[in-house]
Formats: structure tokens, C-alpha cells, sequence
């Protein structure tokens, strides 16, 4: 049976955290508002504003990444603006054109283990400007991140920070998809907390379905009505959940007592155990993804033989004899998985 | 507290059934396949395949109506086609212009306590075919219908028949919003059984949020394969589920012991009960509505002082002194709140 | 041969006005810049903002109505918002879904002689402030009249005033579609000036190509940069001529010596012949359409029996015998063609 | 005054050959049917099918390049599909997003001298076919490409030949954009018919406003009815142009006494003439475009130098000191204006 054996293969393989069901079961029987309009939603977006020290954001629950991107894209742009992305990034690849059913165009940039860099994104937006034909072109109109990126790379809060300045000098919103958000809040490595990304970016998403939750993403806008009438772009987009309420009591409980927090610990640990028997055993990593997501090289041939015992993920093959593939923990990564898997290097 | 109030404002105000919740605590830590690939939807799948006897049926889950809706009619329509509803039905008027977002005029005819009538629909598209300006008009690319209504009403199967004749004799798709399936199901007038929905109609839905999940819609078409690709358009929809078992495990679960053929009694019983509890104190009904929404014709005073103690839904103004309130049971109505109910009356 | 027929069809079946022509072939090897940047677009655009009293306007030349509406409808609404419209309005009809392809919804209100009601429009704005779903409805977000409308019908000066004070109480545009402007304009009883659209409107056009032009409409909006980009805007619809000069050269002939305004005038000497000749011998006409349209209700046969000899355009049926026919005057009408018309009445 | 300046900006600065202009007079006064059902259009299309040895051909007369791009675009792909084009493709740059309005993404592939390679193509699909998440992305669904190119250059038929191989394999159209073809089709270099594009094409465009019309280009579309319903797609996208015939008249006369086939010609001459004197004087072209767009690169001193006596476009910056700048000739060019052009390098 597929489900049985040891996988690695991604980290939205599991349901949800314990605590989760528990309050979903202790709840099941109320009667709450539809659409977002209950208390357990209102208490989930009080702890959200609390804990990004955002008192003024506008929150909003919805139930994937794709569907977050498009909306929120769909509600910064002018119909002729595009959003700057990397040439990696989910809305660049990995949405089925999601973006562009939209409307928009997406203007992709260099990547840099996954990363977009501030410069680039000021040049982009000054070719732009200076081009003679720049009114038959797409503008610019807003930039969309990672963190972390698809390749498990962190943003420093420098880095952000130059980009955030970037955006604001050109008056370009800055929107950041945190689908994986918990892996880097518990990450060592990673110097940028929730209220850095409420005071550098114009909207984000802290993720949840990747991050512990059955579904949800909670869409974070630090500037209360940045987006007029965001209620009804999400329902246009077939995006507003009717019992809205199934989405709030996840995110309540995801911040209350720093579980969202703690949760991204397992998976981190679990991920560093895991580089660092890799490294011991002289695995190459393909690059320093310091968050949940391992990438390693491989021989094709030794990729497949590991593929029989551990489930892991393509990403692409670097050359004729050579394949890169990718190990996901999660918050439901068991140690006893863990040493099996390291058992099998 | 808005919640402990005694509520009948709508059918989506609780949880999950309770047995939907066991099997989501039971199966939490398996590891399961991402994007409905699992072995719980394939399972789920195979139920609905074989309760609609429509063994060739593709079968999606998706998270909610609107969504549903948006996906399925951007699907089955070119872009110069529109969809033909009921000038009441959802896709008309309370979803935002999902539609439309996607590209495609609602071509609204009358309706009669919510219903369409094929007579009305066959006059739509030989107005269209007759008249000399045709191709600088919106083609009628297919039809919408709800069952039960908005408005609570059924078709019956020879009415349903007549439509689904309609759309054949024309060669365009019928497409059926189930969004609350289970009251219709479980109603003794309705003589329009799951197998006669697949035999009728190109595609439907199976609601679930309104019927006992915590979120989820299954989308079934019964002839394989009529939109390629289906599965790409709704990633490009954002509609598309990471955990995807979720989804699947509610819909096994729902198909499985005949639990959404029971669920819907329970609120067609409490329904009827105060149907006739008001018929019996000389309450008005809007109209002849068997399923599990009430509407009850109140002068306003009345209206506002019974919505001191009951929650209802506001439906319409009929004149400067009544008003029409909606009384909404679902699956999880308490039989003492229906006692409760008929003592304010 | 269709064309030697005498025809009323419509009053886009000629080319030019002769001066137009010679203009063309007057500047045809001088060297113009694209995109509209040109000497002869400069000076009509400077023309129209001198006649409308409008010395801030932007003025755009597009080629067609369709296209126009769309680009202007598109540029004014935010996604979720929709256009109110006349039911019978170009844009609800015979615009094959333009505005739904632009994502938005046209919100039709009832139509009196092809005219709305201000008070119909505050209703609608009313309805939708006051309905408790709103957020769940598309937001009326301006409003589309036309004029004269498609019915030949003329707004009074006060009509339209009460609707513009409509819209601006709303915060709502005003968009006016002037396909056949000309002949309002040479109406004697029309009693709205070219400043009063300014005045009046957020935007219009000045129809060209039913008006004497080879093509092309002329876009207005008072308020300068009322819209950002909307050349860009305009590009993107696919509406940017290169050789917009082509457009300029013809807009600047027909605003020199007050050409658009005496154009119209043979067309209306022309109708108000025909309407005086048809009432002398007793016919009926459907509605009063002072302008170049004249609609005349025929019994069937009648009608049959006159489209031999004379081509006008069908319509609708009335009843099962009678049915109305449009005859359409243009400014290329001839005198010898209106007596040879009359003597077949 | 800018436009009595030496100017080889472009290749859209005049009106239209005169032949063109003396049968838009002679024919004014006539009536004519809407919307391209007029004789005129009749007989174009009918020398347009003779000349691509297209006898079933449907060939539609509409504006301008990005608008015959749009609605091309739309009508061949399905939601989920992308189009295939050279980075620096017209559709990929400079029509502002023109195709993601419809929905779609532009698939850019690597350029060499601005045409993209049939093994990149077939290589783009075999990627897409054979990723595991090719349900996740858009879907090659039909091939963009210009001859010429916006380089100047020509698909040899043996490149075109193997290109129309690809898709017809992968079962995706092949789509040209013909804006400046009479610029190849009088091209020595040139061995790609018109019957070659009808042969290996599933549609293509034969450029009108660059090619001596006021305005137009005609879609040719060699398999009848592969697009059911495109009027009205057309009409749609506000691309349909009330008086057709005037476009009509335009093409007929270019198809009449091989008028299309000679006005390349003196473009050509014209460009040849100026190559020659650019190499002579040890100017450097920056690639071999043979067509009428001259491509040259100049230290940016001696471009400005030039400019202050002959209007160049500037193309782009090759590094901090060199510039490449276009010179286009046209069917208008003259002589003396030439010789004089010659006399300033």
C-alpha cells in the first residue's frame, strides 16, 4: 500500500495536528456565522494582528496557496500591471497559469537558489521606466516572494529589507507567500519574524495547510483596507469558505500557546538530522536549503535505489548521470522514520 | 453570545458529522498522496461511481459551491458562450460575478418558485438560433439549475427530464448545483434519485458543506473525460486541494452505510415538523418548499419580534408591511430546538 | 446586386464624408508618428476639448463601439464591480459578452423607449447598499446610457442631469456611448450639448463611424488622467491603432467648420421627411425616435411586400401579425432616395 | 515640424498606396453590407484564398497586429493552455499583455536573431509532457511565430518546414504573425510563399497597415471552420469593424495586379541600397536581416549625431558605448530620401 511506505515526499501528506482535531471536535456542535463572521475567527485574526504586532491588518482565511496567490495578486494589480517573480517561483511554474486567467502576466526574474535579489528587481522595474515603448509594455506593479522559497532557502531580513525598500521607492506593492512560513520561524538560521514581514511587506500569507492545519492560509494585510472590498474578490474568486468558522478554530489554535511556532521545531530537527547524516555519508546537497526541504544529488541509478525504500520527490536531473531530490519533513515527522531513513543512506 | 442564540439562520453553521470527525482523527497520521490521489478519494470516488450507477464518472473534490460552480461552467463553455440560469439562481446573483470573472454572461430566464421551465429554455436558444444579429450575441452554451432551489423547491423527474431533453434536442450541457443534494434526497416528494441525476445531466455536484462536512463538494460527470485536462483547470481555478484526502475522506465517509442518504432526514423530519406547526397557528408560507428551508410570510412587527428569540435569514420585502424570513434545519438540528422553536411561534 | 438595391438598412454603408477623403489623400505621404502621437490627432483632440468646453479632456480615438465600451468599461470598474445598463443597451445585447469577457457583470435595469430612469439607478444602488449579502453580489460600479439610445430615443437635458446627480451622490461614473451622436446633435429636439456630456459625464465617445467617418469614435473624459495608462489599457485590448493618424486626420476634419454638426442634419431632414410621410399615409411608428431611426410597426405581409423594394432592418415581432421594421437616414442619404422611398409607402 | 524631418522610424508613417486611396473615392458612395458581408470583402477573400492556394480558407479582415494576435490566440487555446513564442516575440514584449488578458501564458523560448528553433519547441512540449507536475503547469497548446521576424530576419522553408513538423507531431497549431510580410514575400532571400504558410500553418495573418494600407490585416485561416463561431470571438474582443468593407476594399486592392506582391518591393530596394552604403562606409550591422528593417550599431555618440538628421528608432543599449538603432524603409519610401540618408553617414 502506497500510504505505508516511508515517505519523504512532501510535508501536506498528514492531517493536522492533534490539537487541531481536538478543538474542531470540541466546537463541532456550536453554532457559528458563516463566511468568517464568527468568534473563532475573530480570535484567530486578534492573535494573528498580536503576534505580527499588526493591530490594524485585515485577516482572512483561505483554503490554499494558489488560490491565495491569485486572489491577492488579482486585488493588488491594475489590469495592465504584472508581478515581478522568480523564474522558479510557484506562481512562475507551478499554478496552471492561475495567475494568468487572472489577467496578469508574470515577469520573471534570475533566481538565485531560489531567491529574488533587490537589485534585479530595481533594474527590472527602471528598464521599465526608461523604455521608449514602455506604455505598449507590462508594468511592473507588484513583487512577489517566497519564504521560504521553493528551493528551502531564507530570505535575510536584510535582503528583505533591501527589497521591501525597493518596492517602496518605486511604490510597488511587496506580497509574500509563506505556504511553508512555520519551517522558517523555527529555523535557526532565519532572522525575519512576523512583524518584520508586517512592517516590510504589503500583504502576506502564513501558511497553514503545509504547516499543520487539514487547510488554510491566513492572509495578512497590515494596512487596514488596502484592498477595498477584499470580501468580495475572494468570493468572486470562488475563494470565501461558507463555514469559515472550520478555518478560523485551525488558525486560533495554530496561535495560541506558539504552537505555530513549535510545530515547524519537529520538522527542523528532524530536516538537520537529516543533513547532517547525508554530509557525514558524503552526500552532495545540491544547495544550503536550511529549512524543511532537502536537496540532494544523486546518481540516477542510486536514486532509484533509494527510491524503492523511501519516498522522496523529483526535481530535476543536472545532467546525464545526475538527478536532484528532494526530502520533505513536516510537523508529523516521526524520529523513529527519521533513523529508518538515515538507516537506508 | 451571538452562537448560543437559537439559531435557524442557515445549514451551515455546525461542524462535520460526528462520524466524518472519527475518521479524520482515525486516519490523521497516515501518509497520504497529495491532490486527491490518495486511496481515500479513489475509495470515495468508487462510492459515488457506483450510488449513481455511472461506473465511467469522473469525479472531483472541490471545497465549496461557488467554487464548484465557477470551475465546472468556465470548463464546459467556449468563450463566447453564456450559461442560462433562473434570474433567483446562485450563480446570478450572490456569487460575486464568478461568472462573469471567468468570462461568461448568465443568460437569465424566469423562474417559477426558483425553477426553470424547458419550455423557457427551449425559447432562449431558438430566440437565439432565429435571430439575424445571432453572432454579435452571447450563444446559450449551456444550462444551470439547482435542486433543490434556492428557493427550497424540487423539480421533479419528468420536469427534470423535459429540461435535460431540451438541452439534448440543442446540444448543449445540462449542469446541476447540488449544493444542498442530501435535503433533496431525503424529501418524500423528490422522485429524482442520483442515478437519474447522472443519467440527465452532464455534470453535478454532491453538496457536502451543507450536508454534513466540514467543507467539500464532489463534482461528478458522468461521461468520462468530457473536459480534458479538468484537473488543470481547477489548479488554474485555485480550486485544487494539496490535501485533497481531506476531501475524499468526508465523501468516503458520506457514501459510506448510506450516511448522506440518512443525514438529510433529520432535517427534512424537523422541517416538516415546523411546517406544520406553522400551518397550524396560521402562519403563511411563501411558497409550497419541501425541503429542509422554511419560507414563512411575517408582517414585520412579528418578524422582528420573533427574530428576538429565533435567528432567521431576512429573504425578502413582499410589501411595505411583510417580509419573508427563511427558516433553515440541517443535518445537525436538535430536535429540542425544534420544540424550542414551535413554543415562540 | 444586394448593394443597388435602395436601402434604409442602417447608416454605416457608405465610406467618408468626400471631405475626410481628400483630407486623407491630402496628407497620405506626409511622415506621421504612431500611436496616436501625431500632428493631426494633437489638433483634433485640441478641437474637441475647444467644443466641449473641456480644456483638461483626454481624448483617445478608438476604431469601433464594441471596442470602446469594453476599453472604457474596463477601465473604470474594479473587477467586482458591474455596469448598469438598459435592458436593451448595446452592451446587454449585441456586444457578444464583451464586457463579461472582461470579467465584468452588466446589470440590467428596465428600459423606457431605450431610455433608464434616474430613479431606477438610485434604486439599484440602493437595493444593493441596503441588501445584508451585498458583499456576496456585484457592486454597481457606473452606469453605460446611450444617446441617442439604440431605440432612436433622446435624453432631455434634465434627464440626464438627474442621472449624473445620480452617479455622483453614488460615487458612481458616468459613461455615455455616442455611436450616433451626430444625429442627436442635429435633432432639433435635443436640447444636450457636447458641453453637457462633459459636464455631465465622467466619460463619452463621438461617434465616427456611423457619422461620417471610415471608422473610428472619439473617447472623452473630462477630467484629465481620470484613468492612469489607459493608453496601455487600450493597447492591451488590442485597440491601439499604429496608424492612429489615420483616426486624427478624420476626427480633426470633422470638428473644422463644424462639420460633425452639419452632418447629421441631412440625415434627420431626411428621417423627419420619411416619419411625415409615413404618418400622412397612416402608419404607425412604434415609439418617438425624433433622430435617424425610424421605427414603423407593419403588418407581416406588408412588411414582406415593402423589403422587396426597399431594405430596411428587421426588429421584432409585436404580435403574430405585425412586426417592426427600422428605416436608418444617414448623413449619405440622398434626397432621391427618401422620394423614391416615400412613393413606395 | 517632426514629420518633415528625414524620418526612417518606422514602417507605419504614411497613409496607403494611392491605389488604395483611389478606390476607397470611387467606391464611397455606394451602399454596402456590415461587418465584412459586403462584395468587396467577398472578392478579397476569394484572391486572398487563390493566392495561398487555400480554397476553403475563412480569412477575416480586423484592425491591427495585436488585436489579430488576441483574438487568434484565444480562439486556438483551451484555459489551461499557453502560447509558445521567441522572447523577443511581439506577443512576449510589446503588446501589454495582450494575451494574458485573454487568460493565457506566453511560453517564451530562447531567440536566435529573433526565430525561435523547431527543436526548442519540440523540446519545450517533451519537458512538459514528461514532468510529473505537468498538471500543475500550462500546457504548450499552439506556436507563435513572425516572418519576419521583429528582427528583420526569415524562417528559411526548410526552419518553417521543420517547425509546422513539430506541431503537427504534438498536435498544436502553428499561428504567423505576418505583419511586415510583403516585406518578405519581395525579399530575394525569401522561399516562403503564401502558399507555404497556408501548407504549413494552421493560421496566419498577411500584414495590411504595414504593408500599405490605411489600416488592416487578414486572418487567413486555411482549414475552414477550424474555429467554430469566430465572428463572433471577434466581435468579442470589439475586433469587429462595423464598416468591413472598408478593410475589404483595402485588401482586394492589394490583391489585385500583384499590388501586394510589388509594394514590398521598393522597401526592399530601398534597404538594399542603404545596407550596401552602410557596409561600403564601415558601418556594422548587428545581424543579417534582409528584409526592410535595417539593423545597425553605432557608438552612441554617432547615433546621436545621426539622429539630429534622420529619425531612427533606438533598438537597444549592446554596451556602455554602442547602441544598435533601426532603420525601416517602407513601400512609401522615396528615392531622393534614400539618397539623402546615404548622404548623412
Amino acid at each position: 500500500m502506497k500510504e505505508s511506505k516511508l515517505s519523504f515526499a512532501s510535508d501536506y501528506m498528514e492531517g493536522a495536528h492533534p490539537e487541531i482535531l481536538r478543538r474542531l471536535a470540541e466546537t463541532n456542535t456550536c453554532k457559528s456565522a458563516g463566511y468568517g463572521l464568527d468568534m473563532y475567527s475573530k480570535s484567530a485574526r486578534e492573535k494573528i494582528r498580536a503576534v505580527c504586532r499588526a493591530p490594524e491588518a485585515d485577516v482572512f482565511f483561505l483554503t490554499g496557496g494558489t488560490q491565495t496567490n491569485a486572489v491577492m495578486i488579482d486585488a493588488l494589480l491594475r489590469s495592465y500591471q504584472g508581478v515581478i517573480a522568480a523564474e522558479t517561483g510557484h506562481i512562475s511554474v507551478h499554478e496552471a497559469g492561475a495567475i494568468e486567467f487572472g489577467g496578469h502576466k508574470v515577469l520573471t526574474l534570475p533566481q538565485y537558489e531560489g531567491k529574488l535579489r533587490a537589485a534585479d528587481i530595481a533594474r527590472c522595474v527602471d528598464t521599465w521606466r526608461e523604455d521608449a515603448n514602455r506604455d505598449h509594455m507590462v508594468m511592473p506593479g507588484m513583487v512577489y516572494l517566497s519564504h521560504p522559497t521553493e528551493c528551502g532557502t531564507l530570505y535575510s531580513l536584510q535582503e528583505l529589507t533591501e527589497i521591501s525598500s525597493v518596492c517602496r521607492d518605486n511604490q510597488i506593492p511587496l506580497y509574500l507567500d509563506g505556504a511553508r512560513l512555520a519551517y522558517a520561524l523555527a529555523c535557526p538560521k532565519n532572522d525575519v519574524k512576523l512583524p518584520d514581514l508586517a512592517a516590510l511587506c504589503d500583504a502576506f500569507y502564513i501558511g497553514g495547510t503545509k504547516c499543520g492545519a487539514l487547510f488554510g492560509e491566513a492572509l495578512v494585510i497590515p494596512r487596514h483596507n488596502l484592498v477595498p472590498q477584499l470580501f468580495t474578490i475572494i468570493k468572486q474568486h470562488g475563494a470565501l469558505l461558507a463555514k469559515g468558522f472550520v478555518a478560523g478554530i485551525q488558525f486560533e489554535t495554530l496561535f495560541t500557546d506558539g504552537l505555530y511556532f513549535s510545530i515547524g521545531q519537529t520538522a527542523i530537527d528532524a530536516a538537520d538530522r537529516i543533513r547532517a547524516a547525508l554530509q557525514e555519508r558524503g552526500y552532495r546537497l545540491a544547495w544550503d536549503a536550511p529549512t524543511n526541504q532537502i536537496f540532494v544529488v544523486l546518481e540516477k541509478k542510486q536514486a532509484a535505489a533509494l527510491s524503492e525504500r523511501i519516498e522522496m520527490s523529483f526535481w530535476e536531473n543536472t545532467d546525464e548521470t545526475h538527478t536532484i531530490m528532494r526530502i520533505a519533513t513536516s510537523w508529523a515527522t516521526r524520529p523513529e522514520d527519521v533513523e529508518r531513513l538515515i538507516a537506508c543512506l
